[in-house]
This record gives structure tokens, sequence and C-alpha cells, in this order.
């Protein structure tokens, strides 16, 4: 629509117009045939998008941080070992969310906008026995991208668990949930899945579920209690009606409709156009001078761009910036927070999109006085998309 | 509209087009002007509607019972005693939440559609120190409501917090919160209030709030903790952002509306407009020989009604009245679950949407072959309404 500003920060997200028709339907009983068919769709579905077909969903209202708490809190009991591969601001909450649950936390550290070696991550797994390693798959605070792939290979070289934070990664990110042995991937609605804010979302592997059901300690959160939302995540997907907390029905039909929209693409394709467009926003900025947070090229994420404010630019600039079309994102990383600022950039973002941001980046940047070569960022961006 | 089956559930309810038309507008950022004004807001209101001046609110992405463990596990260290006045289903889970985070629960018991008497509530605070009575405003399982302000008077003799479940209450029962001592109020987003679900809301007494700071060990729930979303709700009423999850824009936005219309009509003409409803809801039914699940009638909810099948009907009938155009819940309460059936009456319904109800009970019992003076229910509502 005409003079509508951009919302290109690292969720929410821009929906499409099918999901926020979904959002402001008449809401339907949670019991309502019409529901149990949606809500059973949009369950199989994320088996589909996560590339898990053993895993079991779960769809709860919540935030993401709900989705990280309901994945530690479930596999996890007093005096078990876990492994924190550390990537920044979430890295942090995760190992905070899993010491609350009873768990000794290790952290493999990193410096910020970089993460910790494959080889580091290994030598501690086989130093000493973890029940589970938690990976942040993009750190929202810093658009660093772990190798999920490979860490999780180490992890099951010792038997252990494979916790993967997708909070900004799922659906955006290449992510095989199932090939890679991942056993439980978690993000929340607001991201690249498409749906807005206020559900938590997770598919946990059948390993994950034995975990579960091999616990000696009850889960100390109610709330995020699998025993109560198994059976009911169990009985939407036969298509019947089940009742432990009221689900956010209007969320809950955008969610189906967006996974289809998702799955319509496919997610090979979805994963290349991820990577593509990632690609065309890094050379727009490149093209401007501009430096990224992420310490080396093969740990930028697709899902968003964490970039350093020029010399002379500081976060006023992103005012100037929304006023020429484009809302983004401050910095969120404590130790620089002042330093730099976040372009979301997953979910349905097409072409247009991308050179329509950086065209703002562009006018905003000059409004404060950065100076540069105009034009340069979208015809940089252009190169990349034009190419097949 | 034409040919539209009323949701005449205990939640979700009806909601308003102005209240559904928020929740598919594009999603504004968590941090955006605009939405900031409109939480900020939404927070001020729900002071005033759960008149709370001095209260401070928490709205937050999930259902009610995420609500009940805000509330249990804020005030509730291990050791706690905690009393129950026991009410049906809602009770129980109550119960367990506090239990879960480490309260020694004692239980002041009642028979299915009952509650225990205002002097063994205040027998039994005297005989052992609670740091907290819970208390389920209107258990929506039986429809029974209990007599909050009473009970409040009791528990503040004994030096007792006093929470209260609201989710079928608030914004639809009678509750004055700070005049009558209530430390925490709580309620999802679907019931009175009138939003979609997905929110879950309470406001905290100052006296809650310093039991929370008070406290020397750690909440045992991440997501659930108040010093996490203290500062966030705080920040949002001062006009400034916060972060810790992810609001759930829109229906934060469709709160913000929904508040502003229950503050239109006043709480006071609500709390009579409510009662009368349900008057009418009840001649109604009585009209057709329908009986009711609470025992008596000083405890019947105004916000909903539990009835048992008449002989002869069993819980297909709702299928018949659904088809004649008002959807009806079925029993929740395990020991008589297919016995009654419940129908909700709360929000914005009106006395076209009750008679539309009424008249869509007498055709669905009718198809069932109840034998009743067809007619008798809508006239005996139209009786109640009529009257000034």
């Amino acid at each position: 629509m005409k003079g509508k500003r951009l919302l290109m920060i690292p969720g929410p997200i821009e929906f499409t117009d099918e999901v926020l028709a979904e959002m402001s339907l008449p809401t339907l009983s949670h019991v309502d045939p019409q529901f149990i068919e949606e809500f059973g769709q949009a369950i199989e579905k994320m088996r589909k998008v996560w590339l898990a077909p053993n895993g079991q969903p779960f769809a709860v209202a919540g935030s993401g941080t709900l989705a990280m708490e309901l994945a530690a809190a479930n596999i996890t009991e007093p005096g078990d070992n876990v492994l924190i591969v550390h990537t920044g601001y979430f890295s942090d909450r995760m190992a905070d969310i899993f010491r609350l649950h009873g768990a000794n936390v290790d952290i493999v550290p990193s410096g910020v906008g970089d993460l910790p070696s494959l080889e580091l991550v290994r030598a501690q797994l086989k130093a000493k026995y973890y029940k589970t390693l938690s990976i942040t798959h993009v750190d929202t605070s810093t658009g660093v991208r772990a190798d999920v792939k490979n860490l999780a290979a180490a992890a099951h070289e010792t038997g252990t668990l494979v916790v993967v934070d997708g909070v900004c990664a799922v659906a955006g990110e290449e992510l095989r949930m199932e090939e890679w042995g991942v056993d439980i991937a978690l993000t929340a609605s607001q991201k690249a899945v498409g749906v807005p804010p206020g559900l938590a979302l997770l598919v946990a592997s059948s390993r994950a579920i034995d975990a579960f059901k091999a616990r000696k300690s009850p889960v100390r959160a109610y709330y995020c209690d699998w025993q109560y939302w198994l059976p009911v995540m169990e009985a939407y997907e036969a298509r019947k009606a089940a009742y432990f907390g009221t689900p956010p029905v209007n969320l809950v039909r955008a969610l189906n409709v967006s996974l289809g929209q998702i799955l319509s693409e496919g997610m090979d394709a979805r994963f290349a156009r991820h990577a593509k467009n990632a690609r065309a926003f890094r050379a727009g900025l490149t093209a401007m001078g501009v430096k990224f947070v992420p310490a080396r090229e093969e740990i930028y994420a697709n899902t968003l761009t964490a970039a350093w404010y020029p010399e002379g630019i500081d976060a006023s600039v992103l005012g100037h910036i929304a006023a020429e079309g484009a809302v983004l994102a401050g910095g969120l990383h404590p130790a620089i927070k002042t330093k730099y600022f976040r372009i979301g950039h997953m979910g349905m973002s097409d072409a247009s999109e991308i050179l329509a941001t950086l065209g703002a980046i562009e006018r905003g940047f000059a409004r404060a006085g950065y100076r540069f070569s105009p034009g340069s960022a979208v015809a940089a961006a252009q190169a990349v998309l034009a190419k097949g």
C-alpha cells in the first residue's frame, strides 16, 4: 500500500494479507469442528516446515521466550549437565532458563559477533558428559548464524540431546531437523513463520519425548509442562477436541494459513530465497561502506543483518530511515547496543521490499549527513537479485 | 450477520467488530511509538476496569492458565501455606499450581456445584496462618460464584493475601479490587474482557508486589517471573520502549480498544447488565423446566449458566442448538461432565443475542424430542429484559 512503512526488524515482520485476514475472522470455539480441523492441519504442516517427519509439534500461546522454556523445562532435571554454544544475548537467556530448571550449565564462550569453533565445542562434549547441547541458530542480537548441522553431529558422538533456539531461523534458515538429528527446534510466530506475535512453537524429536517421559522429577513450570500439552496436540492432530488452556484461536488459524504459504513455496526454494535476499542486503550495505557485526562471512545469518553504524552516524539515523519508509531495529546486545543496527529480512520479503528498504536506508543515511555514492546500495543489491 | 452462529460458550465469546478489526491491522513494531502509546493506554485502562487505582497491571502472551501461574508463582515460596476455597475444576488446578511452586495447600472443600460457607473458610484461616487465600470468582466448570468481598474481608483479619482467579468474572461480575482488598485478580482475554484468546491478564496490589519483592527464593518459572515483566509494564506505561518477550502486538491493540468500550459503558452499568442478562437466561431456562448446577440462587454466576440436561436429553442436543444458531458448551467438571451444559453470557452480549440464543435452545430441545411450551423461554427472558 502507498505510503506504508515497511517493518524490516527481526520480528515482528511484514505478514501477508491472507495471514492478517485470518486474524480478524470471528473467533471460533476451540472445540468447533472447523477449528479442530485447522489446528490439526497446522500441526501436520509444522512437521513439514521443520523437516521432521517423526517430530511432535507444540503450538502454545506465548512469546519466543516461552518456547525456550518449553524446550528447556521438559527435558531438564536437577543436576543435568547442559552445554551452551555461546553466540550472544539469547545464549545467555537460554543458559539462565536451563539453570532455573536445575541444570549445571557450562558455556563455550565466544567474543561478541562470533561463535566458538566446532573443535572447541566437540572437545568440551568429550571432556564431560552433557545431557543437552543448546545452540542458538541465529542470534537475534548479533546476526550470527551457528553451524547447526555439524554441531548436532558432534553432539551425537556423545549421545547428547540437541536443542536449537531457532527463533530467528526456523522457516528461513536451512534446518533439516530430523536429518541433522536435532531434538528440539523452537521459534516464535512473528519471525520467519510469518504470523503475528503470540504463539510459541516447537517440534520435539522422539528422543526428546522419550527423555521427557523418562524424567523422575516434575517439570517445575506448570504452563510449560508437556504432560498437559502433549495430549492436546495429539488430540487436535487426531481431529478430536481436547482442553488444557484455550488455544489462541485466531493466531492458530493464521498459523495454518502461513504454514500453507511456506509449504507452497517449498522449503528448499525458501532457504535459497532467504540466502539470496541476505546476499543482496549485504551487497547493498557494503556498497555504502557499511560493515557487519558478525566476525566472518560464513557465520552471516540469512534472516537478519546486524551492521555497525559508520563513523559519524548513530542511532538517530533509524528515525530518518523510518521517515523514508523502512522501520529497522537498533542494537540489542548490551556490550555494543548503541553502535549497531539490525535489519530483519525473513518471511515473504521479496526483491521489491529489499530495494525499497535499501532505498530508505540510502536516503536516511544521506539525511544524517553520511557521504556515499547515492544509488550504490540499490544497484549492488539489484545486481545480486537479478542473477538467476 | 445473517446465518451467523452465536458463540455463547464461557469463552471465547462474541467480540465486537472494532476489536476484531484491530486484530488484522498490519503489525507494528513492539517499539513503535504508536504501539507504545496503545500498550500504555491499555495498562492504564486495566487499572480502571479492575477498580484498582493503585494496582500494577500485567498483560502477557498466554492463556488463562498462564495468568493463574503468573499469580501463584510470584508470591509463593517453598513452605508457604495456601488455602483454597474449593468450587470446582479450576480450584483444583489452582491448588496444583500453588503446590508446584512449593506451597503447602489446604482446601476448604465443597460438593459439586457448591462452595464452602464463609464461616468454614474464616474458621480455617484462624486455625492456621495462611500466606494466601485463593478464590475462584466464577468457576467456569460449574457456574458457581464465590462471595469475593466477604471472603477477602475474612482473609484480612489474619493478614492473608487474596488471589482471585477471575477468568470467567473480571469485567463481568462485580469486582472492586482495591475496595475489597483483593491482592491479585487475574483473567484471560477471551472472557468478559472481550478480546480473542492469547492474553493472560492480571492486576497486583502493592501488597502483592511487596510480597514478591520480599521473596528469598527465585521464582521457579522463567516466563512467569515478575522480575522480567514488571520493568516492561512500567516502561510501557511511562511511554517508553522495553523488551523482555515480544508482546502480542495485535492482541494488545485489540485489548486497548475493548477496554475502552468497557469503560465507555461504565463498570457499574456493566455489572448490572451482566446480572440482568443472567436473570433473563435463567428465567428462560426455568420456563422450560431446566434446572441449574449451582446449589443455591445466591451463588449463580452472572457470566455463565450451567444447567442440567432434563430427563431424556443428552449432549447431542448441543448439535441441534448449534444447527439452530447458537454454540453452547458441554460439561467440564469430571464428576458430572455428561449431565449438564454451559451457556456463556458475558462481554457485550445484548438482549437480541439472549433472545436469539434462547430461541435456538428452544428449537434445539424441540428437535431432541423434549416437550415444553414453545415460546415460553423467550417470553420469560423478554419479561426480565423489558423491565427498566
